[in-house]
């Protein structure tokens, strides 16, 4: 094979179908941003809309705009949109809370599907907070909920009687590995399992539909690939066959039928409402729209084929340029196996990153010692690739990542 | 009694020691604004810091803003803010969530310090999400956890063995009632039973001293009188003597004593960290601050005197120009007794908010049959009471409200 140059990247980048929607995105000075999958970047539109929010509908509009600017149904507009995005219908998903509490919520509506079952089943190595989530969980009932955590390859072994939920990530945070929702839910689904889809690398990012897989709940994050802003609020799609069965635990006034009887009683709103707790947070939910908005611009299948190619590029970048500097991918070589990201292991891995963080190479490292690349079609570029790799060969042949100044470790998320 | 004059109300703006904190709120044209206790007013400084936490923290310094920015510590560094208004320590309260979710963790919280006791109890009339989410825990239980709900004069006479959780609202958001809460976390005490403070209407908006009152738990809200703006993060505090001795249920990654480790398993962390849950809304909390800092601004006796002026003054015009209308105080007319708020019944109560609504007079009606009128010593006068009143005495004598556009209920939070 030969070398790939700078042209051909450049060429690639100039027949790239995406290539306006860069110019859509802040993408500060000096910076390659391959974090999106951690925080995705600032909308042009996004400070605009949020002023707006702050200056007129609260400032001038104030509590009137509950209704005059449709604050109340803020939730079920935005998770409407991102249902659009994921094969879900309007009426499946609604944006509110975080993650970790959809997790929650997902969790216990299971839970009451069949209450022969009480074992939450999950992988190891899957993202953190959903199964912490699943002990809280477990802790409450005092031991008669049980978790249970298998290695990502033994899921299919585990699935069985007692099994009331299996919660997984289709593309998994560190590794970027995809999973099949659609055969996996049908496996769940033959032994009687719901399953609970985490979508927070996912949504924006690679094709989902959610109901051609018949998934029964989904959660996932606004800040990543959908760009809503740090700590945007996120989203929980439960399948219209199950809204009514389903007590929402976190019974808060607003997934109440009638929230504005002001009853002393709890009566679940019909559907997706009653997975509405407390009062929405507006700022975040205004900024999460204009991230979603922005996406559902874009045709999926030029997203996903974009993103394919620029990991298949990192991929062969640093086989032709860092081969020897002893980084393994810790992703899947196959794209069609990968979501939207790449990401190696590297005994320094922390202080290689930090070098090239340094550098204005934005990843980000996953403990112990994984670097992560964010891919987003939106406003990556295939010269951002290029640069990544550069920069990670000079770091490693001038053993820049070995100064002190990288050593010692700092969390960010 | 003479009657009050309008040149006696403008020598009490002129008099008022807090008079100066009015111009750092947007207070719209044309309008009197008594509904601070539903959504507070925007305070000047908000926008500017919104913009910056959205152009140059998110848009430039992207992902590294959980540190370069602080992000990281925002729940914890707003949280200690809070809690400098309401007499806890600042490793005792934590900004996260919706009010609606911190009822849940305390809730919970409270569960495990007594494992035999299984009542969770409230009163009647209070805010319904505190009683809905002492619903969902007893649905989750299978009925092992049950709620009880008695009338706000038979609490003292409910507290026994059998409750594992006493909730109460200090200042009730329909009457304003105002509860002892030393005297009734004293008389809790004395049964074994802690007790969690909802302070939705008193932060901010009382002297509130949560240790002197040795408090157990406590939640609050961010968007009434604390001015953080539409769906704010809430509050929960926990008292240090409890901390160490709960399992959060809901044990989100940001609640783990590590969770940049990415560890299988949860650890608590130290303190009140662990009621942290998911990623925190960093919008939502970076508005919030802005109104916590311009709160702590003002002396606290100022607030208060001032607070009860107003409301002493609402009622005494009241009885003065609107005594033949049949309104009747929903309010203890004793300022003591009273939170910052007043209000009134009326069998007509909904026509007559949306008629003074349409002359600029904002208050908020809430179900049956009760008008209320937040009091916010920091940007409203005694005037605006004044025009309040006239506008009442206006739209009653000249049934104004029997228009037909007033009668149909539309909802507002």
């Amino acid at each position: 094979m030969s070398e790939i140059t700078l042209d051909d990247i450049r060429a690639r980048d100039a027949a790239d179908p995406l290539k306006e929607f860069r110019d859509r995105f802040v993408i500060p000075d000096g910076v390659i941003y391959l974090d999106g999958n951690s925080l995705g970047c600032l909308p042009k539109d996004t400070p605009v809309r949020v002023n707006d929010v702050v200056e007129r509908e609260w400032g001038e509009d104030l509590i009137r705009s509950w209704n005059s600017n449709d604050w109340i149904n803020a939730p079920r507009r935005v998770g409407g949109k991102i249902a659009e995005l994921l094969g879900a219908n309007a009426d499946e998903i609604v944006a509110a809370d975080s993650t970790s509490i959809n997790v929650f919520k997902a969790l216990s509506a299971c839970l009451q599907l069949d209450s022969s079952r009480s074992v939450l089943l999950s992988e190891r190595g899957n993202f953190p907070t959903d199964v912490y989530m699943m002990q809280g969980l477990s802790v409450l009932s005092g031991g008669r909920v049980t978790t249970k955590l298998v290695e990502p390859d033994e899921v299919l072994n585990a699935l069985d009687e007692s099994v009331a939920a299996l919660l997984l990530t289709q593309v998994n945070y560190k590794t970027g590995r995809m999973r099949d929702m659609k055969a996996m839910t049908a496996a769940a689904h033959a032994k009687g399992i719901p399953v609970i889809w985490d979508l927070s690398h996912s949504a924006g990012a690679v094709p989902v539909d959610l109901n051609d897989a018949r998934a029964d709940f989904a959660v996932g994050c606004g800040y990543k690939y959908l760009n809503g802003g740090p700590g945007a609020p996120a989203f929980i799609f439960a399948a219209q066959r199950h809204q009514e069965a389903v007590f929402p635990i976190l019974s808060g006034w607003l997934g109440h039928a009638a929230p504005f009887e002001f009853d002393d009683a709890y009566a679940p709103a019909p559907g997706i409402d009653r997975f509405q707790c407390g009062t929405p947070g507006i700022l975040g939910l205004s900024a999460l729209e204009v991230g979603v908005d922005l996406m559902a611009e874009a045709d999926e299948g030029e997203r996903r084929a974009k993103s394919s190619a620029l990991g298949d590029l990192f991929l062969a970048l640093m086989d032709e340029r860092c081969g020897e500097y002893g980084f393994t991918p810790a992703c899947p070589t196959n794209a069609a196996d990968r979501g939207s990201q790449v990401s190696f292991t590297h005994e320094n891995g922390y202080a290689i990153m930090q070098a090239i963080i340094a550098r204005g190479v934005i990843g980000d490292f996953r403990a112990p010692d994984i670097l992560r690349f964010g891919l987003a079609p939106l406003y990556n570029s295939f010269e951002d690739v290029w640069t990544a790799v550069d920069t990670l060969e000079d770091v490693m042949k001038t053993k820049a990542w070995q100064d002190a100044e990288y050593q010692n470790r700092r969390a960010v998320t």
